[in-house]
C-alpha cells in the first residue's frame, strides 16, 4: 500500500495539528495518546480518494476525512471498554492505561471533535454530509449493540450476522466514500454506487477476518489462531456450521463450547468445520460480496479513471490464508 | 412555574414524537425510558424563551431546544455511570436498570440524536449554532472531568471550583439561551449578554445547591441533609471553610472526614462551618453571581419586554432555605 502512504502522512499530519488542549490532563492525554497510535487510516484515505475520483482536490475533503477518522477512534475507545479489550493496535487501551470513566469521557469528547471537523466542511454540502454522517453514526452504535446481544444468544442466523457486521463496520466505509463524493458534487447515482461499493467491500473484509482467525497464518495475521472459537464467538464459520451440522455434529459442537483444553477445543471444532466444508462456503460468500462491491465500483461514472481506491481495497482483500 | 407549563408540554410532546426505533431493543428501550423521565426541562425552555424574547416564533427554535435537551440527557446517562448513581429523577439510572455497556452505548446514540436535531435547525444559522454547541459540549465534558479529578484531590481552591461548576453545568444554560438568540437573528451584543446571563445564573444556581444540601429543608430539598459532607465532597462551603480555618479547626475538619458516625460527622462539620460563617459567605458569593446575571439580562436590548426568562430563573433561585 505504498500508493496510499502520502495520504496516510497527510492524515497523520492533520491529526497532529489538531489543537488538543493540555487541561484537564486526564481528559486530553488519552485523546492525544489514542489519535497517535499507528493505524492503517483506511477510512479517511477512502474519503480523500473518493473526492479525487470525482474530480475534487483532496484538500477539500480533509475535514470530512478527519471527521470519519476521529469518529472511528471514538467508537474504538468505547468498544474497547465494552469488550474489556486490553490492547488496541498493540498498545494498552484507554480504559486499561487510565480507567473506564476516563475512557467514557475522552471517547465522548472525541465524538464532539468529529462534529467539529464536520462543521469545517464546505457549507454548501454540509447538510448532506451531516445527514449521512448522523445516519451512519447511529447505525454503527446499533451494530455494536447487536454484536453485544449476540454474545449471550444461543442462535444467530446468517442474515442477522451479516446485518450486524454491515452496521458495525461496513456502513462507515460506505459513508467515508460517499462523503468524498458529496464534497466533489458528483451525481446522486455515483454517490449511491460508491457507498454500496464501500458497504459490500466492508462485509467481504469482515468475513475474511472470520476466516483468517481460524485458517490464517499465525505470523501474518498476528494473533492467536482460533481465538474466535476459544471465545465461543459467533462468526460466519460457526453460524454456517450450526446450520449444516447433523444431530451428532451439533452435539459435539455444543460439548466443545465448554471444553477447557485449548487444543482439543480448537482442533475438534475445526475438524467439524472441515467435515461440513464451511471454510469454502465462507470464501464463496466473501467473494460474492467482493464481486458485488466491484460491480458497484464499475457502475460509477467518472471521467477520472483513477483506480487508487481499488488498489487500497484490493490490498486489504489479499491478506494471505 | 405555571407560566412555563405550556413550554414543558411542547418539549415533552416533541420528545414523544421523536421516532425511536424498536430494535435493537437494548439500545433504544433505555433511550425511550430516559427521555420520558419527568424533568423540569429548564434548558430547552430557555432556548424557546430566548428566541421569543428576541422576536422569533418559538417553533423555529424547537429543534435547537430538543438538541439541548437530548444532549443534556446524554450527559446525565454517562455521568450517572461515572458517579455510580443508582437513581435519577427518582427512577433507576440506565446502568442500574440495564447495565454499564448499554448505558455507554445508548448515551452515545443520544449524543448523535442531539446532532440530528441540530441539523434540522434553519440552515442560515446552522454554522453559528454548531459552533456554540460544539464548544459547549466539549466544555461540559471538561467540567465533568474536573469534577472527577477533584474527588481524589486534597485541595481545591475557590477559583478552580467555580470554573468546574461553570463548565459542568452553567455553560449549557448560556448555550441554550444563545441558541435561541441566534435563531432570532439578534445582535452579537445581545447574544453575548444572554449567554453571560445564563452562565452566571447557572453558577448562582450551583452554589445554591451546595448551600441547600446542608442548610435546606429536608422536605423541600427532597434528599438527605448533609449528603455532601457524608460523601466528603468538595463544595463551596467546604472550600471556604478550608481556606478560613485556623490550625485547630483544620485538624478537626480533617478528623471528621474519617468519622463513621453520621450525626457526629455532619453536625461536627456544620458547627465549624458556623464558627467560620461560611454559609453567609456562600450566600454572598451566590448573590454576586445572581446580580451579575441580572446585569447582563438588563443589558439586553430587545423591543419585546418579555420577562418570562426571568420568571423561570427566579423561580429556580427562590427555593427555600
Amino acid at each position: 500500500m505504498n500508493l496510499s502512504s502520502q495520504y496516510i502522512d497527510l492524515i497523520q499530519e492533520e491529526l497532529r495539528l489538531l489543537e488538543i488542549p493540555e487541561s484537564p490532563e486526564n481528559l486530553y492525554s488519552p485523546i492525544g495518546y489514542f489519535l497517535n497510535l499507528k493505524g492503517k487510516k483506511i477510512r479517511p484515505i477512502l474519503t480523500l480518494l473518493s473526492a479525487e475520483l470525482f474530480g475534487e482536490n483532496i484538500k477539500k475533503a480533509k475535514h470530512a476525512a478527519l471527521a470519519i477518522e476521529i469518529f472511528h477512534n471514538f467508537t474504538l475507545i468505547h468498544d474497547d471498554i465494552m469488550d474489556e479489550a486490553p490492547l488496541r493496535r498493540g498498545q494498552q487501551t484507554v480504559h486499561e492505561k487510565w480507567n473506564t470513566n476516563i475512557a467514557i469521557l475522552s471517547g465522548d469528547v472525541l465524538m464532539i471533535k468529529a462534529y467539529e471537523q464536520l462543521a469545517l466542511c464546505p457549507p454548501a454540502v454540509l447538510p448532506d454530509l451531516i445527514t449521512i454522517f448522523n445516519k451512519t453514526a447511529v447505525e454503527v452504535c446499533e451494530g455494536q449493540q447487536m454484536d453485544m446481544d449476540f454474545e449471550t444468544r444461543e442462535e444467530v442466523n446468517q442474515e442477522e450476522y451479516i446485518q450486524m457486521i454491515k452496521l458495525k463496520t461496513s456502513v462507515l466505509l460506505g459513508c467515508a466514500l460517499e462523503m468524498g463524493a458529496i464534497i466533489a458534487h458528483t451525481s446522486k447515482k455515483n454517490r449511491l454506487e460508491i457507498y454500496q461499493f464501500g458497504v459490500n467491500i466492508g462485509i467481504a473484509f469482515q468475513i475474511q477476518d472470520d476466516i483468517l482467525d481460524l485458517y490464517g497464518d499465525k505470523e501474518k495475521v498476528g494473533k492467536q489462531v482460533g481465538g474466535d472459537i476459544l471465545a465461543n464467538k459467533n462468526t460466519l464459520l460457526s453460524i454456517l456450521a450450526g446450520s449444516l451440522a447433523n444431530d451428532e455434529q451439533a452435539k459435539k459442537l455444543k460439548l466443545l463450547k465448554s471444553e477447557k483444553d485449548t487444543n482439543i477445543k480448537i482442533n475438534g471444532t475445526k475438524s467439524i468445520f472441515d467435515e461440513l466444508g464451511v471454510k469454502l462456503k465462507c470464501l464463496q460468500i466473501m467473494q460474492d460480496y467482493h464481486q458485488k462491491a466491484l460491480n458497484h465500483f464499475n457502475a460509477v461514472q467518472s471521467e477520472n479513471q483513477s483506480l487508487a481506491i481499488l488498489d487500497v481495497t484490493q490490498a486489504l482483500m489479499k491478506r494471505e490464508f
